[in-house]
């Protein structure tokens, strides 16, 4: 199948989709695959497959490759006498702003362009992790409690320590960090503060049990990914999710009872009915004391959590061929020609 | 001052945005003035000045007209030898999709123009009235019960008559209707399903206080409209409505005590502050014993709600003079040189 996978962008994890993209390229071998990529200052090139690696972008070589513009049902390649359409469907691989912050989903929804990935809503549901909390007050999905600061008023925590100090609105741990005691509490919040300048404290849960699981909605039902306990040390930082996002190997099932994976389901499907249709996603849970916690919505997981499938390459394919669509609002005049009726005009 | 107004839109409200944008043409006198069409094609024409009339847009004439194509800071007009940039700042009077929804909000972000209008974020909790509550929940602010339908379960109500029936994403009153007893139900709900596949059901209050306040935050503070209690009649149909969005003659202060005022401001400011900065907004609200509840959130009210401002020019020109800066993420390649590094390539 024909499929063209749009990645890079203006944000802190930029990288780190390069790193995706590279990965999928192997992972799906097999489809005509395209690769699209949108440099920082938002220039939109189409990348040779021979050139799918890392240095064609820290060296700037992309620059030399074809630019694009965005146009109605794909993008257009245009050179001096001709125009050439790249159309079908995408797969929106831009991990962080621009791509989970639901910019690709309004321009690809505006320019009618098909494509896996969050819509509007659901970004700005997963993006910010202040607004994922409502998400879950609204759903009856347990969350842990939280504090949030904005950068002029940052002293008062309540939470007792150890706490776990996140920008709101990025991903990749980037400006993550763990404070155990009062000391530390600046040095984290000028990391977090760094990235953003919404913060959302929460309790650091020391050892406790965490569970991925992955999905999708395709043909009216959801398809479910294994449910993983990912390795850990106290939580990933950027390197090392860095490594992490370059997945491709098949992981372990999680040996857990059916009676605790079929919750971990319930609750999938809670995020994701009626609002994650078109994206495959990856929601990070906790477990205290049976109780399931959700942590994390990934809309766009690295790699789109290959490894947590059985068989990628039929869950992409399905995921592609039951994409929603979004109904547009005929226009008429009927108003404006009833009063220009009454007028006599 | 310079300013570009942006209306049109693929949207169910696309008559009143043309209205809208004649009524402003008219308050805006002054104003160095630009109009942007965006028909239902998603398609960009420069309107001339002098052809912003209704029938213009009802007859076709615009498609004469110059096509742009949005591009970095603006929009760009093409000839065969030359192209021309329209930068500045735009104002976003597209009402309903494509305007409310999020969409222009992304485009406008993601092409880095400077905009009068909701963010993403903003569109999304207040063009859909369910998160409308979500946002109400988390931020203190009464709202009137509520339930949601979707459109394969639409019989158990539990809200006794009379009832309010809304299309969830519409705004203008366009799919609402009044359900007094259980045999208009049916009724009510498929006026507002052929809009929507989701809708909210809400008690009706006969005869209840309804006031409107406008504002916007520039320098660092929200400058409020005055309060209008609106005429009405059981509830502004859409024709009603659609005239509604023409208004230009100043409205009355409504007569209530300065208790009230300061309890309507300080629900105001509960929903604006740190989301809808950069749009001028109009909440509407009921009073019921006293008690501030929120109706509805208009991002982009009718016609800018130029009646409830005391100055209405020196309100645009504050606001485009205060609008927020989106930083972008700079992208560096540190992670991608220390491993080519460590690989020793």
């Amino acid at each position: 199948m024909k499929l063209t996978i749009l990645f890079g962008g203006a944000s802190f994890e930029h990288e780190i989709s390069i790193v995706s993209a590279i990965t999928l390229k192997g992972k799906l071998s097999g489809f005509d695959l395209s690769f699209i990529f949108c440099d920082q200052d938002h220039t939109f090139y189409l990348i040779e497959l021979a050139k799918m690696k890392a240095t064609t972008f820290s060296k700037g070589e992309y620059k030399k490759m074809h630019k694009l513009s965005i146009s109605k049902g794909g993008f257009t390649e245009k050179s001096m006498f001709s125009s050439k359409e790249h159309t079908g469907v995408f797969l929106n691989l831009i991990h962080g702003a621009d791509g989970e912050d639901g910019s690709i989903a309004a321009l690809f929804d505006f320019y009618a362009i098909k494509y896996i990935g969050p819509r509007i809503d659901a970004s700005v549901f997963s993006y910010d992790k202040r607004y994922t909390k409502w998400l879950c007050n609204a759903r009856g999905i347990k969350s842990l409690k939280h504090e949030e600061l904005s950068s002029i008023e940052h002293d008062n925590i309540k939470i007792p320590y150890p706490v776990i100090i996140k920008p709101a609105r990025l991903g990749s741990s980037i400006g993550v960090s763990i404070v155990k005691e009062e000391g530390e509490l600046d040095y984290g919040l000028d990391s977090a503060f760094e990235f953003d300048s919404s913060v959302i404290v929460e309790p650091f849960l020391e050892g406790v049990k965490e569970y991925n699981l992955a999905g999708f909605m395709a043909n009216g039902e959801i398809h479910f990914s294994i449910v993983e306990e990912p390795h850990k040390e106290e939580f990933l930082d950027f390197e090392k999710k860095y490594m992490d996002f370059s997945r491709s190997e098949r992981a372990l099932k999680a040996d857990i009872s059916d009676e605790l994976e079929s919750k971990l389901k319930k609750n999938f499907v809670k995020v994701y009915k009626n609002l994650f249709e078109g994206a495959l996603i990856r929601c990070d849970f906790f477990v205290v004391d049976g109780e399931v916690y959700l942590n994390e919505i990934n809309p766009i997981p690295g790699s789109m959590a290959n490894y947590l499938f059985e068989d990628f390459k039929v869950s992409i394919e399905l995921l592609a061929n039951s994409l929603p669509h979004t109904k547009r609002a005929k226009v008429n005049y009927d108003y404006i020609h009833s009063i220009s009726k009454a007028k006599g005009k």
